[in-house]
């Protein structure tokens, strides 16, 4: 790997989908720190550093037992605090026998993790993805857990649609979208992409989503990122000419999808994903089929990104030719990939900051 | 791996089971190094290097003529000197001609093999493991070959039994272990741990084998480590008060535990196992009960080890927080380490062996 | 790997079977470099480089159109010649975006590939395997790809025929071999064993093919080897002292193998096969039975140099002892990988070359 830091650590990074840490120790590796996630008795999330203070042997192959981790080796304890609470045969505890906690919120159907400063753990900081919420929109989501590529080769993949045309032809991609103009925005934390496609033939998965037989659409996407790595893609398709463009939807139908992509090691991450739509909002027949279009044994959307992003990785890893070479439609990626940039540069010391500018 | 050895090479290892090595070729790698093993037309077992001095084939995929080895690729053939005797379509053969052979002896149903210094191959060396010999005490034994470990994490294992309670519960393991007090002695070449518990409720395991159903018992653990990586464990319960601590066991039960750890590279090994014991000697059934209780697709008392072991190997390999922290309860651990530390400063270079002081 | 080249990049080297390439995307990794063959629609085997200019995506996950390579990432496309014809949503075309081209040539049923300067791929220096194009000749052929070994493992093997009579014992080796005298000669690019073993008796597989109960025979092994990896073994039996020494062969049967192997990586090739007759040319059952006789299913003469050949190299990775030693009968392999050094010591810069030497 590089020399060069691929990921900040001063970032809210998401973990798990909540309804997957249960009464039970649940391993996950974020940002190449092995950690323990598990619910305590008060219904609150706790993280730990998965590897005994003593023997190294990871906690998770342990067993809880109130609000504490019992290890599997020699039956160290150890509260949701990281403190060690006993230790077998003797009485007296070393103080300094803890492991190290992280900062663990449960936000919008998601537990995000906090790998770095746990005093700059800001909650508030945590990407409002409040379309998983189930309140307003609607949809069930995923993850690819261990995807193996670098988290920001889907950064890259989310900030340029016009992948859409060739990976996913027959869905959501067609040259309408290669065809049209798009604006890329940014701040010093988001990058805004957006594009209209207007008066076009919609797509196979949009035209079935409208139902409106013969119908001309003007088709939007407006993605936005967050650094470092959550996006949210503003999707959709009206009637063309009742006014999509200026901001009226009514004639249309509107979705969206949000990716929230945290890197596991620097080659691997986890893709947590969902699409939601906020109309036909009780038809569960069509959020199931809106789930399997996109993940469904090698089969779906995101199954066809899934190839191309892992088989992008292995070319990186076995090609010293670098960096990319560049086309104007990777604005997006480009912005996103600086924002990165810097937030990685602030956590490095000063002399490499420096260097970095 | 690190720049220091692991494991001292002027020693007796384990190699395999004397039952396992017939008039075939068996390829088997100790202490780093590829090994052919035999029996001679005699009886005897040959220990030949596992690589054809021509060409490097292994020499094990090639076939036993007489006492000689061919190779199977162009027929070279060795004697169990290792002396190459015959070169295809040359009269003269290279005096030079040679593969390495290692000091090989049969004992307590063992072949053990000296990886080091042949002139230092002293046989009254080898461990006294009479115990596996079938006439004072009875058990069939097994092997976990390619152990995924260091091999000195398989003797922290059993230098500290407190494991037991956490990995071993609801078999041999209960609070008791721990809440007994131990004792720690050694000498330049073992250690021995010494637990009794006494006036205690027995464990599952030994109260079927004691099997005098009310009966409170005294237990003992009497752990005898000789460096680099052969224990053998003491172990049994009597009736409280029978005189057990003073040494009268007659009304007890005595089993021991026998374990040869042979290290096959750094960071894997062959753990060679017996369990033994001196009562109702002839009751084939409980000998085939008690060793598949040790090692039964993965449900055995040892598979728990297994599982730890491995798991406690690659939290090592991917942890860069090194040395372990330790406890009371590794004084055991430590000292058998320290005996370890010694035997391989002894081999280096003198410079090393004084830095290493 | 080591530090020196272990094969020279000018020359030709067989990549692929004519009826492999088709009009879709074939990957082949040659000499390190990723690969990707097709048949143009005039039917000429084009070679590009499997990595998209943009962002290195293996093109051959894309698809051909026409005559050019589309990519399955962004949709960039590339022609035959490997320039960029088409970026997404933009109008100009960066001039220096272009991938790679290979001079390909398709000859004796095999494309040939050259991996290194483009300016000095002369067709002329494509090695003669006019055996292979069923003509005067007839077989069928196959592949091992990726095979794991250093491609020069295979030279040795068949320059050193010797082998045979403990790899293939009970098909075409027996002792004769290893008795008969041979001879080597070479020039600066080709090398040549030759060994007849007059009046022996015929080992079984050539016993079937001449089909003559009871006769003794003459058997020949003229094996022609060329500079860097292509050989062809003039092999066959005839009746003894019918003359075949003296070059009358018409009392006996003829064949030949002929073997192209390339460098995929430093420690795996692509063994290209084929073994030929120039009798009974029309039995089709014969040529199928020849052919599985090599290879089937691990149990051919060809799968047991295969076991032998990963062995080797396996032997070779994990062993410092090195170089080879060697006996006479390595003359004709030691000459071939002189040959072979003083190729890549041609490639090397003037002072690596010098001190080649």
């Amino acid at each position: 790997m590089g020399t060069q830091a691929t990921f900040p650590l001063n970032s809210w990074y998401a973990a798990a989908w909540g309804s997957e840490v249960a009464r039970s120790l649940t391993p996950r590796k974020i940002c190449g720190r092995d950690i323990v996630l598990f619910r305590r008795l008060d219904g609150e999330v706790a993280a730990l550093e998965d590897a005994c203070w003593h023997r190294l042997l990871p906690l998770s192959l342990g067993h809880l037992r109130g609000d504490e981790v019992v290890c599997g080796y020699h039956g160290l304890v150890f509260n949701s605090g990281g403190r060690c609470t006993y230790m077998p045969a003797q009485q007296t505890i070393n103080p300094s026998a803890c492991v190290r906690t992280y900062p663990a919120v449960e936000r919008h159907r998601l537990v995000w993790i906090w790998p770095g400063d746990p005093a700059l753990a800001d909650p508030t900081l945590i990407p409002d993805f409040h379309h998983n919420d189930g309140t307003e929109w609607v949809g069930e989501g995923g993850t690819f857990y261990s995807l193996k590529c670098d988290y920001r080769l889907v950064v890259d993949n989310l900030m340029d649609l016009t992948h859409e045309t060739y990976v996913h032809a027959g869905s959501i991609g067609d040259e309408n979208i290669t065809a049209a103009p798009f604006d890329v925005t940014h701040t010093d934390k988001t990058v805004v992409l957006t594009r209209f496609m207007i008066d076009i033939e919609p797509p196979p998965f949009w035209k079935r989503l409208l139902n409106r037989p013969g119908a001309r659409v003007d088709r939007w996407q407006i993605v936005n990122f967050e650094a470092p790595s959550t996006i949210i893609g503003d999707v959709g398709v009206a009637v063309t000419g009742t006014g999509a463009p200026e901001g009226n939807r009514s004639e249309g139908v509107n979705g969206a999808f949000l990716a929230a992509i945290t890197p596991e090691t620097e080659t691997t991450c986890h893709y947590f994903w969902n699409f939601v739509r906020d109309f036909d909002r009780d038809n569960a027949e069509l959020t199931a089929a809106l789930n399997k279009g996109h993940v469904n044994d090698g089969k779906g959307v995101y199954d066809q990104d899934h190839a191309v992003l892992e088989a992008q990785q292995k070319a990186i890893d076995s090609n010293p030719r670098l960096p990319f070479y560049n086309l104007n439609i990777d604005a997006g990626a480009l912005w996103s990939r600086r924002l990165i940039d810097e937030m990685i540069a602030r956590e490095a010391p000063a002399v490499v900051a420096t260097a970095a500018e």
